[in-house]
């Protein structure tokens, strides 16, 4: 399963009580953390998300409302003596700017911190539960995607009828991959009667900021929950094509011609007061569309 | 009359719903900021304070937890199109800080910047209303202290008066001042007669972060208000002197021998869940001393 909780929702600057970009993905044991505008770490609090737990931190652009709060959240790591490994993927010159506030504070980290230069589309992070691939978008500077894929669970062994049926501890391997067994006698007895299905791996896209681009639906195919940035409603289409931003209706076309089972709104406008108009709005061409709420966490 | 406004009171990582570093300063026309911790816009968001009317940013070391929030609020005043001149007083590296994050973002700012470097005890901004200077304090990196201060206030002609004892143009100057005036006749119209006292101009001192360190009260002699830094209750001693942080205890001392009539505390350590203990330890050498919550505005 994947959770995503939306710490920021708004565009560019804070306003109306919406916070800039952050989001926590928890799959397994990982503690995700996708962009990190400023006020990110005040937000974890407020939501009860221990910013110990988080493992890797990914920045899909250096605009501001995308990563002002990770120098923060870095140096309040830091100051809490966090010493597990940490990593960065993102656009090289953040290192710089990193190190630049590091430096001047005459202060380093407790912890090793890997950081990992964004710039082919490519599998960023992989282990037996959970791999990351990052992809492009069309912003006005150089920004990725990401795209969180599980891996297909085990079946799991029923200890009780393994016992029963008298299966050998070398065929385990083949029970788990969905074999049936067939015993000396050459009976066969059905995988279902050995184990039981497991939840289905699932997977999520992110897709921010970016005009309305096509590519990215070949990249994010029959997504679970795709995330799509509609910093304007369809009225504003021009103003969007203008910025490099989408509208509500250009991220429900994405998340249909992606063929995506969910759709989360998210990176409003200040301009807005209200958010149910981008609901409605994507609803027409997309129907299973939800905004993205600061402290709610979607499931893919 | 200054107003200082207390938007942040922690120190370090922001805890208990207490933020970083940051204060407003309201006198006469000018809304000046100083330090600038993670958050400080969404703080002013909350408490009604306009970002757009900030003229002048002081900036007093560069740990995060009083400049973090500087970038963020820089680039909302750029986006919001502002266009009257910005003033930042600060150690000279915040400079190659802020340009490094608005070069990676292909960004510029609509207003004229000035950046003033601190390297001298020095006045560094005067007009005819308030001075505002910049005097060492003894922390682990460079770090200032400031002081402001309000110029004395004219008297204030009462129109009726004058024209009762028919005083010339010429001598309102005089009036101002405080001159008693002497008619045709040689009698003397007392000063009072013809003016009204206005308020007396009062001094604001900004002290953090810093160990105890006695040249502070040189400078700060007689301040109206007194801003120290308090990261830790008196049974910590040690460690404040460790870590060039300075105590309840010591905070008052340096109000008691600068003659300070009021004092204020901050930038309390995460350690402490409740700050009721900073004031009753601090009274026991200078009365007249109040916790700095958030939200509040404080008067010199």
């Amino acid at each position: 399963m994947i959770a995503v909780t939306i710490l920021g929702n708004n565009s560019a600057v804070p306003s109306h009580n919406r916070h800039p970009t952050a989001q926590v993905l928890q799959s397994a044991e990982h503690v995700m953390l996708i962009d990190c505008g400023e006020g990110t770490q005040m937000q974890m609090g407020l939501y009860k998300i221990k910013k110990s737990r988080i493992n890797h931190i990914f920045i899909s652009h250096l605009h501001g409302d995308h990563y002002f709060g990770l120098i923060g959240l870095l140096n309040s790591l830091a100051l809490n003596n966090r010493l597990n490994d940490l990593h960065i993927y993102a656009p090289e010159k953040l290192k710089a700017i990193i190190e630049i506030q590091m430096d001047v504070a005459g202060a380093g980290f407790p912890f090793q911190l890997y950081f990992h230069k964004l710039e082919n589309e490519e599998v960023l992070f992989e282990d037996k539960k959970l791999s990351v691939e990052c992809f492009k978008v069309n912003h006005r500077i150089e920004c990725w995607g990401f795209l969180f894929r599980e891996k297909k669970n085990k079946r799991k062994i029923v200890p009780r009828q393994i016992k029963k049926y008298k299966v050998p501890t070398s065929f385990y391997e083949n029970l788990h991959s969905g074999e049936d067994f067939i015993n000396g006698k050459n009976e066969v007895i059905k995988n279902e009667e050995l184990t039981t299905a497991v939840e289905p791996p699932k997977s999520y896209a992110y897709c921010a900021d970016t005009a309305f681009y096509e590519p990215i639906t070949e990249k994010i195919k029959d997504v679970d929950l795709v995330y799509h940035e509609s910093t304007y409603l369809h009225d504003l289409e021009k103003k969007a094509v203008e910025r490099f931003h989408s509208t509500s209706k250009q991220a429900a076309t994405i998340a249909k011609k992606a063929g995506a089972k969910k759709l989360l709104l998210g990176h409003f406008s200040s301009m807005y007061e209200t958010l149910e108009e981008f609901k409605t709005e994507a609803c027409e061409i997309f129907e299973n569309t939800e905004i993205a709420e600061e402290g709610v966490c979607y499931l893919a």
